[in-house]
């Protein structure tokens, strides 16, 4: 299978190209970076010297796209310009960005402040989180991959809230990321070492986040969510709460992962009091996830761990691209993590 | 007014002596370290060369206490072992540790693990949070210093809970901390740099950490409260969420805080929007608060930052100590934090 | 005596102000930041609120300034334009940039890839090393404060020098340094934090940092400095390789760095073996230093340690403030360094 | 080629397992740790959940050795007590330890304080630095794994000092080592995240370091070697310092190291200027380098960077592996570096 990736300087494409280095059955045979334009992608990834994916001169955005598979890793807006046209020429295309995540047009409106997809475009895209429903991306011809932030609070609480062990009022998710999550193209100051070092700060306070609907699209649940900046460079950790449902016993609430995942790859729920720590998944295309209940005050809290540019970005990808090409869903993604 | 520092080669008792190294009032006299006996302080902390307190050599823990003011910056459990006697011979006591904070005997056995001080010596001790209740303090013999992770979320939501702004059930308290709030003498393996560095991890999750009854104390409302181990030396921000009470309108939330704080020397409440940051405080007595409304669910969402070994133990300590003594409040806390 | 702040929104001036807060002799009546224009400065440091200076609002860069004493913490090229007026109005300046340290106008032009200072300009300011020569800065009206790099290495290495204890040939600097020595304005990729944490990287290799001819000048001798980037948000080591001069017996280096500093208030010469840390000196304005000889090849190590902001910008520019003044040369910097 | 791992839940073990469980043509039949005997290696490494190797339970170190190839990741002093009857039964042994690194036996018991490995022991080792000399790797039965420093510097500067591009007097190695190079089981304060965060200080100072005399083996010439500890958690820079011999060309330098690294598939011989950092190896089994040389004081420079756990340890041990059984050289060491 040929592959593409658009935005490959990113560190989303970065991460693609990393993971997909030694992948058994895809092939990149292009990378597009308008910024290191006819150089080498080494020349954004150093570690990526005497790759193969590393010597490839990287097209600039105007370069004709040759991939059977196309992976968009740019900012939100551009997939839905160019994702059409991609899929006339019968390539398939997972999407990186927001564009076409978000079901509810408003929402898309509200939180991104812009227009979303066309309708047209949006029907064909499927949702890309394997482990809600990874039936539908085997013949997706286009992907949605979800949000960082989601794919740790929806693993989280998805199958808590879908059997009603957890009431749908009142759920609040607490997540904490590493600085990578802004992205490489993000000048703030508050991105800078000498001011995000030492330094933990939540920002979109109050339910601004855009993430926020997207979570709200997996749980059927309306949820309070803050995201925080932590000094460290991958890595997302997501404490949520949420009300035990009257009648349920405290132990039904790691059973309930459990068997939620049992056969899932990638989610690995851990018993009560191993709490996870984001160092655990760095590198890796996991999630963890480890649950209790404070029964004081009836509340369940469950703590998520993924990497951010992994099962948050590119492993996720890679997962829904063995799946839409049926290749085995772990292929190229059974590296353990790095540590420490 | 002289001073002996008992456990000052610790982080809080380090820190008491950096801070009262240039206070006008108070002269450190003695200061008492198993560890570093016979040897300057300066030893345990090279930071204070060339300080007059630096210069102090350790006595050790059998040496005859000699300040008027004695700060126990010790583990919990010796102060209530040595508070009587100091008491008896005339000296003012500031304990850093747990020995005296908690009124009700019962939650320190399940917290603790441990029997807490006798009734009568307990009765003694009148809780340091000048934000709460100051005027106790000013005739105070004994004063039970706050816990760290307390006094951020305390100063972040009793004003609330007091005047009835957000509900007393529900509330969740999601705090992030530096290593330092671990101890110096702490060898565990998850304080070491290669395996605390790039991870964040709850612990003590499920309402059984050791600060979940004083912060409920000083409420008066239960609290679901999680603290996390963030990849940083210093600072505390606890993320604090409670349902807005019936009828109340959003801006009565900042509103609200403002007023509480408007003639507090170290409680800084910042327009909405305006999110504090660890770093902010680093170094300083201060706490930076924040809030807004997710008025989609109906969710209060108070952030706010303290140095965990300042505003969260030395610092309020010497606080204390100024309103014991009947010096200005902020004699020798007047100091800018230290950024970046 | 009244002081200005120019350029006080980055950390040199910042680190200016948190200083000045607690001096007992120098009052900040005007800080100017066209970022800040208008807005108090804690806006630009939270840390300040609550602090008078932090109250200040502002001045834009086209305020007349008003104080007796002028700091300017800008970049180099700005103070060569503006200095001379300001002495002609009788004000004293102490210059942070590098417009006036070198005496050499052809080592300036090299490295600076600009013209120097005017000649007469030139002539009237004072380098500002207390510990090299302080009888001239007693009586400066304007003083050139030294560089980061150039203070730790000079400390280092000028009393083995002059006494002949080391060769002149074959100086080797290899220094390390935190991420606040590129200033609050630069935003290259490589101070953003996702890069630069986790991460240590030489620049400036092969004689071409501009402090290269700063250290020459001290020293009277020629040296090899590399300057390298550690994922630290303070402090600076300089590790120093010279030959031990024929004759000399090792003991003797030790020596004659304790006696060189044998009264100065802020170097500190640790015994052999007692290696300096960089978190020895945070926040404060201490040197410390420490030696040995590798006796296996003759060569002379040296590590010396400062906080960048501190002895090698905003309290070396207080400590000369201060003799410029009368004060007592520790006026406002006794207090000790913060740790952990 | 089945394969045991001893020491399996060090950093090094570790490491070994995370690299081994995608190698093509190993497989991990047995990991051995007793501080986790009887649960699966994941229990060490989380990240290693899911992964074959990390199913494995872990052996305690009583257990019978079952691998062809064994691989000694546990301190120094361990492998020359076993290394013996391992080769006896028929199996490999590649020791990442010290034991059999040194030709000299005085030098080991100097810098080791230790007895060295028997004679007859040691002849039987070769010194696996395939860039030194990979042929009597190939038909090694015990292999002695360099140090983590020794890798960076020997690479560094072994052309140079080989073909008279450097003198062989004053050379001067300074590096910088993140805190995973101190073990696992370390546990001194200085590790300790609070301490060790925010600092940079140098260690074994003067010549003492362990790995200054296996340095000095490799290059046949004397060196002053410093090593520091960084707050990162993995990689390795070396700077190093050298005189440019008589009569050669700046030019020549780096054209040295380049063409003796042309077909090295593991060494990056970067352009003058293109300084590597650390960051630019996380993960992978690169060294990186890059040179230039100070004609004003005619000193060579040149910079290296490696990950100490892969290039540094287990990824030159899979490549020493490799050579022994005739394997490609790259063989499960293909993945490019984890940036950022």
């Amino acid at each position: 299978m040929q592959v593409s990736i658009i935005g490959a300087s990113g560190y989303g494409g970065g991460e693609l190209a990393r993971l997909l280095s030694t992948h058994p059955h895809a092939d990149v045979v292009q990378v597009v970076s308008e910024t290191y334009r006819g150089r080498p992608l080494s020349a954004a990834f150093p570690g990526l010297a005497r790759t193969k994916v590393g010597a490839i001169p990287c097209d600039g955005h105007d370069a004709a796209i040759r991939g059977d598979i196309v992976f968009l890793a740019v900012e939100s807006g551009h997939a839905m310009r160019v994702a059409g046209a991609l899929l006339d020429e019968g390539r398939r295309v997972i999407d990186l960005s927001a564009d076409f995540r978000l079901r509810n047009s408003e929402a898309h409106r509200t939180f991104y402040k812009a227009e979303p997809a066309p309708e047209a475009l949006r029907k064909r895209a499927v949702y890309g989180m394997p482990e809600l429903d990874r039936e539908p991306i085997r013949s997706a011809r286009l992907v949605a991959n979800p949000g960082c932030y989601v794919t740790a609070s929806t693993l989280a609480l998805a199958p808590l809230v879908r059997t009603g062990i957890v009431a749908r009022e009142g759920i609040v998710i607490d997540a904490k990321s590493g600085v990578s999550g802004a992205g490489r193209s993000k000048s703030d100051t508050l991105f800078r070492y000498a001011e995000a070092n030492e330094s933990t700060r939540p920002y979109g306070v109050g339910g601004v986040h855009r993430h926020t609907p997207e979570i709200e699209q997996n749980l059927g649940a309306p949820v309070t969510f803050t995201p925080h900046l932590v000094p460290m460079t991958r890595g997302i950790l997501a404490t949520c709460y949420a009300r035990l449902a009257n009648g349920i016993r405290p132990e039904a609430v790691t059973a309930t992962l459990a068997s939620a995942y049992a056969n899932e790859p990638f989610v690995v729920v851990r018993p009560e009091g191993d709490w996870p720590s984001t160092k655990d998944v760095a590198g890796s295309n996991l999630c963890q996830i480890a649950a209790t209940v404070d029964v004081r005050t009836g509340t369940v809290v469950v703590c998520s761990v993924i990497d951010n540019l992994v099962k948050g970005a590119a492993g996720q990808a890679i997962q829904n691209m063995n799946l839409m090409c049926g290749f085995p869903e772990t292929a190229g993604l059974e590296g353990g993590g790095i540590w420490p």
